[in-house]
């Protein structure tokens, strides 16, 4: 790896993941300065050359979103203007991402407008994981890497489970993911699903799978109010199953009365990564996964122009164990 | 409406999809003329002006795709030369529409590589039916007045469906639209749903929601095989549905083997619109819905400047009866 | 005027302003949603058809700039994709203005950053007043119409100001403005010049021109935190002038502690527009001026394909009384 | 030349000529998976890693020209999803070329419109081989090499050819490869003029160059239905040529009664390149000139930053001898 | 037609044309300033209002060729900026077109570039009177509206032809332009075909068509220095034609010596266009076609949305009398 | 520094520039052949080999500005043509910088239109010196390198100056650069601002700051007719400055009667650079710093990946001595 070639910086959402990053590449962050002027508008200042080097921006645009997001376009126009060599922007967890469909009628695409900036301004590279949907990676024209962090949540959760644990997808549109998981831990999956009965208004949450008696891995991309979460719970234990629920989430927004929700006496433990900081010193229930090891490994090929195909491998010979 | 102010020409995929559009509009499509070299390479020729005209071109870009994915290419590349003041795409059925994401690593994404195309030679506005998934708008910066068949195919199938029928998802993925259907039809949404054992590698076809004694309706986007509709008709007689079956979908491509398929005793009728053009005189199940309302309608919303909002108002009519 | 062809829509920064707008031009602006998930990201849905229509998009990006930038972002993308035919952003304070250079080596250029990222999204033309610096115009591709509210602000302070006032620009940079305020009330100017001693680091405060027992109007594009305008009075009081003093500028900010520095015993009156929404019911000394007049003004002769050469023709009348 | 800084892929059209490049240089093509969906489609994965590597992507657009078309911006697109440093286009034969200015009023340019196509998806470099017209390389704002086969070809045929021979241009659109070649065979040249006659609506083809009792070479750029040489072939021997006529082409289609119109007996040789895979094994008049080492010579100079300003010295040295 | 709707301005090369084609449209010219400030930078100001209209910059990119062709680039950037609807540049003579190929290896395609640039400001539409190349076209991606003065020219010179003309092309290139002089002249087609001989480095010049005692007319697309026409006459009589020679050319440059060259006794008419300013009084054989009735013609076309299919039409019928 | 790797090539502007530094960089200048066709048309052609390479371009746009301008294009579309891996344009004098703004309503903004047409054919990379307004860099998209030409005027003016010099800014707008001098020099700035006394239409020049007895420094960024110089040359006689007056400048324009107009007994000596080429062997009183030595320092940085941060350093060491 060529030291001088190459440097990370990270904006203000990111600090602690990308120390943790460049620790692992041994390095350090490049120093660059994120500031407000007195009336909020972002200042960004690089404070070491970026002149022909590949920059890697790491700043997840969790909320304030609007900010993280004006920010790391601010850092990627200073790139651009400096003369880098490629901008990588290295974004954990990505903004926007559940608008990648029209809300409504006369709606924007919030996802694609966000792609279409990041790419006016420069950026042409996208790093990223557990996207919401994969059909994001065609709102861009520049290289997309969508990591997941399914394994690495498996390796910390694994040791946590008791036995015949079946993997629970809270609905639908995160089946794939489940079955993900159940793959990696040999396990059977069930699926919540919410259909409208005839002749009323209410849907009713169907549980499909067999999930008797079992402990219970509910999983998900994100946990944002815990609402869904906090039903599948619900719906879990309707279901005969053992009063001993994970959840295990690449994303922890934990919004609003989040933790309340979480707050089950059910609930034994919540597995989230970093990919936005995490500090609930006195949330035992909480174990937090860090996201450096799976993105120094994907720099570190990114460097040597190495696929990424064989990213997972040790988490497989991990799994197998 | 200003007749003169707009021009509709079809591609050889669409010609009489696109005279019955222009029928209901009382107009005659453009004269155009679309021939092959013998070499294969296609030319094309507009017979009438289109300077200062807003020009509609109607072309499922379905097999052979590439073809006729071309064809419309070299439609709109001669429009813009010769001033079309706005080329809308008319396509009913969207080639490529599955390679939304990516197939695998180090795979194109078709669908946004197709619209990066279309955009690239000056089409202003897309019109399609029953786009296989939502996040497909976002692969486009121009409008995307993306329609829905299934009121259309609701109205037709009515008539046919016995009592008690319920609908089905022949998998998770449809299960929106199933929805639609069933609230249009108010009836209960059964879906099928495929999951891994723990220990082994064949998917298992689990059916949730009640069937039993039912006659049902499976839908689907598109029949390309039949392949889906057939494992769903199995699974369904397996849960106890009574042997009638009913089959709705928006695209009817029937590759293959997909008409015997197709053929079992249980299929009591299947519904498809033209979006593709069906040629199947002697297939006394098949019922084809004709598209050329709906894109009429739409037509003459846009030449109004309205909106689509009240596009399927009378279906709703006709769905309260 | 074609009441249908047209519609304005308002976001959260500048409701009141495109109220007023829309009530001088005869209208009512567009109901539209802007609102926020429980994440802090943006949602927004046009309530009205904009197919074929021009919209005008009434947005300051003043304080909190990120969110009302991208509000209009995310405004602008629905219109785009609902086939808007136009998209004018109306922006009478525009944030990051004086970001238009590097603050220093390695920096972005914020404002040209956002006139990049304005286009990208499908924006057609620029609307603004008093803009920082006229080179920005030179960021955009599209049509910039930068108006001024100088005439507006002449015409509401004329009735305050005592004889012999003098005009007074606070720095270099607003000379030019402060000969126009100059040349409309028919006053001198004098101008503050901070230049650096030999020898000291210290930059001393120069007035040049004549204020010596003048009253005097301290004119700005903007008013921040303040502190300019505290340094201008001291300087004034200083030079000789009367403490009588009066402040008018274009954007009133008041960041921070403005509202203290602006509360000199010598400050008779501020006037500041209503490009920023004002609400200081107890400031006696602060007077807001209505921009919606001049901003309709504008919006009718955009209508009627008309010149703005004439915009302020009647300002020079009453001016002249 | 640094082997694993560049892979060669091939499509489906080009497969021997790419692995024939690949033997050249000492490598074998990259594994590609080029494959058809049961609908149609066309389906693409890369099964070696392209991260920051050259890619020559080599594809003729010979007929299926669409299908082939398509298939190349597939495996485009595929490899700017996955991060290839560059993307160089090899298409031998390059098809719609001769559509390189509209056919009438109101139609495409074709060429043009492939341009815009393969520019839109990230192709970053063309190569190709006699190119119709010269002005074509303006329809792309990326590099352009069009190389020529006329030294293969000369240096093929040259041993078959009697003495006197007279190089034959079939029309004025080729009389400047027929210069080309008469100078490497230091021949004089004929050129077959058709004019209209005055008040007569047939063409007659005028032979313009001395023939009489020579052998005759007809050259072209391309080979289609043979009609042209045919017609050359009628034409020369009415003027008193010797019927010993050899006929050389870059580009072999031979479409529909190609081969049918060229087997008169006065015709001695005909020799093509593989640009398009030729596979007539009991054509003993047909020679088939391999342009494998003109193309791999172009790629070790683009590998090694070298002009192709003598790529054809070696070709001058054989013409000397 | 609207006259509010559209204006012409003119630049510095081309306003008498201009004028006359405004008279014809019953319209004056916009007016405009073009001046140069001190150091020779282009200074241009539109005195009238553009907002909503369609432009038409009249400009004829003849020497001094960059300069007038920068100021039609700021002509073009001022209507932009000021709202123009569309953006016309017609440009009777389109400077650099002859560099529509590279002239050798590394050098640019100016014509393409000049595309590029031209399109990069806005400017939406060209028209131009017989391009040097058709494929030029394809070097834009906006509409290319090219006409041909051949029948005005025809319409001038045929009164003065004596009986039995032959048409003559003085090179391969405008043969296809000689057959169309010839069919509206009902006359036969020569041209002149220059060959190298084997063995020599001097290109012969053969004369193919008889001329045998035929008054000739040459024709060419532009005159530049002569050299091409005398050549031409002295083919023409050493092939016995008669001594009476009439030339015509759409583009008359006349650089350095040409009218010298042009001075033989054997050439008895010469007849350009004005898309070039023509002044040279005291040259007797000099007769200039003005474009003005073509070019208003087009235009009363285009601001009706009709087809210029039909703008021979007239000449047609002067050419069966 | 890899001397295969990049190359210089100069238009017709720079060509002294150019070679010396290049002889500073222990290269010679690139050949190429810049020349025109007798129409005027600029016809270029690179004689050596590009591709791969990092081009540098060296062309002040000065007068003729529209020839050099368009020169400068066409090397770079040669470039981009063959291959060259990027191309730097650098512009000593930028032409159409002060065009910066509209001049009035309805004008292009000329600056802002040559970055656009820069960038639309390829230019990757502006070096330019002492640039009129810093904003321009925001009309840029790519990396613009505004380098000064500061230190080095004051390290050759230096040892000419008497003690107790004052450094005069002509008008405000070059107030910044006076001190960027001053601190060089440790010496006192004055500026002359002119402004308009009430009731009359005369603009009167004020002096501010003390030049009482002081020789003077008059600075600028470029001296076009000199008349700006010479009404600051009256206001400091007037305001009681020694008559031993010295004047320095990026750009020597010297354009109609500037010499004459210079050649004042009191100005002792005349400093400006080699930004445009100085040819006035007979003018005793100016002085021509060479810029080759600072561009050669920061192209020898562009080679490095270096930052420009300690560009001036030397200077600094320089200064303080």
């Amino acid at each position: 790896m060529q030291e001088s070639n190459f440097i990370i910086f990270s904006g203000s959402a990111s600090g602690k993941l990308a120390a943790h990053m460049a620790r692992l590449l041994e390095q350090s962050t490049g120093r660059c300065t994120v500031e407000r002027f007195p009336d909020g508008e972002i200042n960004v200042h690089l404070d070491e050359p970026v002149r022909g080097r590949d920059v890697y921006l790491v700043q997840s645009t969790c909320a304030p979103v609007n900010d993280h997001l004006v920010e790391l376009l601010a850092l990627a126009d200073a790139c651009r203007r400096s003369s880098a060599l490629s901008i990588t922007a290295v974004v954990p967890y990505f903004g926007y991402a559940r608008s990648d469909t029209r809300h409504s009628q006369r709606a924007p695409i919030a996802a694609s407008m966000v792609a279409s900036v990041m790419q006016s301004i420069g950026i042409t590279h996208i790093v990223t994981v557990d996207l919401h949907a994969a059909q994001m990676e065609g709102f861009f024209h520049i290289p997309v890497d969508s990591l997941t962090a399914v394994p690495a949540l498996v390796h910390a959760v694994r040791g946590h489970l008791p036995e015949e644990v079946a993997v629970v997808s809270p609905d639908e549109g995160r089946f794939k993911m489940a079955s993900e998981y159940a793959r990696w831990l040999d396990a059977p999956v069930a699926v919540i699903h919410k259909s409208r009965q005839s002749g009323t208004t209410t849907r009713v949450a169907k549980l499909v799978g067999d999930v008797k008696d079992r402990p219970c891995l509910i999983i998900d991309d994100m946990i944002a109010t815990g609402g869904t979460i906090a039903d599948a719970v619900t719906a879990l234990l309707r279901g005969g199953a053992r009063p001993q629920i994970y959840v295990a989430a690449t994303h922890g927004l934990f919004v609003g009365e989040a933790r309340a929700k979480l707050s089950h006496s059910a609930i034994r433990g919540i597995f989230v990564t970093d990919s936005i900081t995490q500090s609930h010193p006195d949330w035992s229930a909480l174990n937090v996964v860090h996201l450096a090891p799976l993105l120094a490994a994907a720099l570190r090929r990114f460097r040597a122009d190495e696929s990424l195909a064989d990213l997972y491998n040790h988490c497989i010979h991990n799994g197998s164990e």
